[in-house]
């Protein structure tokens, strides 16, 4: 159809589109709705690499193909792809569909804007400031700034950002060679992503000092102390401190009040990573795990995680009123930002990002807030401990589980001791040995399709099981099912 | 619906879900994609900020609401934002809409999966491999390296980042402490994520050398020449140079040939921000405005602009076969990446991001280039470009427009001297009353809905119009509505 047409016609035909979309949205709602979330269907369809690329025919021609053709494609990336809707998806720290932030995200990519001016996002500029605002009040900031960020990562590595600018606002023009060497401290099991900001804006990973954690993976704020010593003996500045709720492996939640004593008295930054464990806010009754947060200088909240919006969803918030995230950001694009608009400029948010475009990643939490509440949302949080106590129950039942540690949230680690590893514990290679259980049991479970979790090893632990568990999709015939199939399929280790 | 419920049962109802997602949907191809590209429709459905908030209802509450009224909200949301799917929308480098790619797009929300292993996203792996490897030969590498990013901002980040690391690997570890002051260079009407990426990398944007233009907005080699001897002789550095394919506002090109001259000789990264310029790589006709280009290190390109596949879609194209990625990036958690994986971890491209959690950007693009084919693409390309010079003759024969430059690209940048001002060029305040023109023209288009444009100051031109042409969606009749707009809105200006 390309090629021929009058340059006064449009090159696209809308109604074809919108039939061939109509009908992509029935193979969705078949293939990764109904299917994708049935117990009876697999998780994954595990093909080696090789054997999936001709299945799929990636490669891209000098010539389209035909509708039908089109269509079965919808098929085959839905058929192959990983069904993380699934209930027996507990791999990574999301899963489940809700499906008011579904139609959020289906009506985000319909209007397909960006989310820099009012000029072009009206709606969502003012509903990005309403979400904010909530999500601040629960962590008990009346006022504050904040903005949603492509993932918890960039969230993690804006504050890094703000507070070294809060710090030396030279370095925005003049670069570190103006700044003495600065330090960073946090604990030994926070997320990766405090590593990677600190390469990625040049401060350098070794001068992020790792601040020991006790049995339950949270930080001891001793050691905070301690760190803080060392780094300014060293000769360098502290002014960062980046404390986690909710690790990503363990689940712990750093003490909050301790850590900001700390940072009170030295003048620090402090930050929150609650980019899994934020959602605890919402609830009555395990709020009290990040008590202190109000305390902090900024928190990374990523309701795309326990909170089912679909990623990206992830908000640094921050405590600051005196328009931080402007002067640290602003660049100040005329052809975008023009101040001789006819409304109020300080609508136009986007000089604040360190983006020009930005996904709109607002509606889809809103949405999905306004369908069911905060009263909803706190029942999913209070509903997944509920399942977490379960499933801890289940395993400590069974004969060769062995959890680690008492969870503090929904992360649930274990190791499965086959059998013939029962009673071994003092022969010397029974480390060794029960390293290679879970990667096995991992193979196998892919290959059969029958459920997804992950494991790995930490500080001086042999690899273990994490199973997340996440609201609301689960019923306890699920956590049952995982566990009665780890057995099944490593009985024989 | 929430609260009663038997922990044995999941708390989400699927089949009320399903039936609510495709209400939903109904109402999107409705208003968004029906209405929101029908010419007698209106653009924006203009309010102002406070009168929106209190029509749109945004507050988060404690109960949630019915059905009914989340789908109205689904419809206030899609009535109060700008179309930017409408023929007659040229204020952004992106509008239109293509099906296949919104698709695409449905299909990546329903799936959600995140882009960092196989294990996970076993399709998105080997299909952002391949898009990859396709866009760089369309740039005319064999081989290289690349990965998706959120937005172009983001992707020229990481080419400044490369560009640090392989100079001076030791950053990562120590910082930029360890370094001499840098210099990186670009042009004065190069895009803004420079200054941002200067900034958040700690580099600072005094270090940023802004490189001159000629009249059409294009790079002078021999001023870039200078530029870097000025730099040396104030003992900093020089490392990279960022050119540009496209320039925001006038779409101008820089000279690459001399460029990598220059950059050959002086042993420096090589950047080109095709951004907005790369997709003339898919015409034959057009792409000798990137000649050279294979002669960079790296380049960013987004389909997201002119390819039309929706935010956010952004490549970063790298020569590099080294792993540079990798190693520049990499954190090695341990809980994601582990390495006794039983497939060949290598397929595990996550830990090359910045990011952990990524959003799958490829799949949009690939399944439209499925449909139409390379060819399409490029007629896709070379339909803007005959669109442009039929708007530049049109505007040509006008009174009281005066076009800024000859078009190299697809950006027709011009000003409308109302009646009152024709031919007062020689009045003292005629530059000053012209820069008044464009903003009034411009409430008027947004409060009547009929069409958007931009406009800005730049260098020492007063507020003029960018109308950006962008094929598939246009036929004539939309851009000669566009200019008779801007004269009926004008005239009494
Ligand atoms: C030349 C150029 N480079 C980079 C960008 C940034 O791209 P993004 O908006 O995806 O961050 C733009 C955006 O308009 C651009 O015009
Ligand atoms: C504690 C913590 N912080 C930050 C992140 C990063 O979030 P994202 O994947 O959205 O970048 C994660 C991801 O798992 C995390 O667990």
């Amino acid at each position: 159809p390309y090629g021929q047409q009058n340059m006064n016609e449009p090159l696209l035909d809308h109604r074809e589109g919108q039939l061939f979309l109509t009908e992509a949205f029935k193979v969705i709602l078949e293939e990764v709705l109904c299917k994708g979330t049935d117990v009876k269907e697999k998780v994954c369809e595990w093909r080696e690499p090789e054997e999936l690329a001709a299945l799929l025919d990636l490669e891209l021609r000098e010539n389209g193909e035909p509708q039908h053709q089109l269509l079965q494609r919808v098929r085959d990336v839905a058929k192959y792809s990983v069904k993380t809707n699934h209930p027996r998806f507990f791999n990574q720290l999301f899963a489940g569909v809700d499906y008011h932030a579904l139609t959020g995200r289906f009506l985000t990519e319909a209007l397909n804007t960006s989310q820099y001016t009012y000029e072009v996002a009206p709606v969502f500029v003012l509903m990005e400031d309403e979400v904010l605002s909530k999500l601040r009040s629960l962590v008990g900031w009346a006022e504050g700034d904040g903005i949603f960020c492509p993932g918890g990562t960039m969230s993690n590595m804006y504050a890094m950002n703000l507070a070294r600018y809060r710090a030396f606002p030279e370095v925005k023009l003049k670069g570190l060679w103006a700044l003495p060497r600065l330090a960073v401290f946090t604990s030994q099991q926070s997320h990766y992503s405090v590593m990677k900001a600190a390469a990625f804006q040049g401060i350098g990973t070794e001068n992020v000092f790792k601040v020991k954690v006790d049995d339950r993976g949270c930080m001891i704020p001793e050691d905070l102390g301690e760190k803080i010593e060392l780094a300014k003996s060293q000769g360098a500045v502290p002014f960062f401190v980046h404390a986690t709720s909710g690790t990503t492996v363990q689940g712990a939640f750093d003490p909050l009040e301790p850590i900001a004593d700390i940072c009170d008295r030295q003048g620090l930054w402090m930050h929150v990573d609650a980019a899994w464990g934020g959602s605890v806010l919402f609830s009555k009754e395990h709020k009290h795990l990040m008590r202190g947060v109000e305390r902090a200088d900024s928190v990374t909240w990523n309701p795309h995680k326990m909170m089912l919006t679909g990623l990206q969803c992830s908000a640094i918030l921050l405590k600051d009123t005196t328009d931080l995230l402007k002067h640290c950001h602003s660049a100040d694009a005329m052809y975008l930002f023009q101040q001789d608009k006819f409304y109020d400029t300080s609508l136009d948010t986007g000089d604040k990002s360190i983006q020009c475009g930005r996904k709109v990643d607002c509606l889809k939490l809103w949405l999905m807030w306004k369908a069911v509440g905060s009263k909803g949302l706190q029942e999913r949080v209070d509903r997944a401990f509920a399942h977490t106590r379960y499933l801890v129950e289940e395993i400590k039942k069974r004969e060769g589980f062995q959890l680690i540690g008492k969870p503090e949230f929904v992360n649930v680690c274990f190791w499965f001791i086959p059998p013939s590893l029962r009673g071994k514990e003092n022969s010397p290679d029974y480390h060794d040995r029960l390293s290679k259980v879970a990667p096995v049991i991992k193979e196998r479970m892919m290959k059969q399709g029958t459920m997804m979790l992950g494991y790995q090893p930490q500080g001086g632990r042999v690899n273990f099981f994490r199973m997340i568990v996440i609201s609301p999709q689960l019923s306890h015939q699920d956590m049952t099912f995982c566990v009665n199939e780890i057995e099944r399929l490593g009985n024989d280790l």
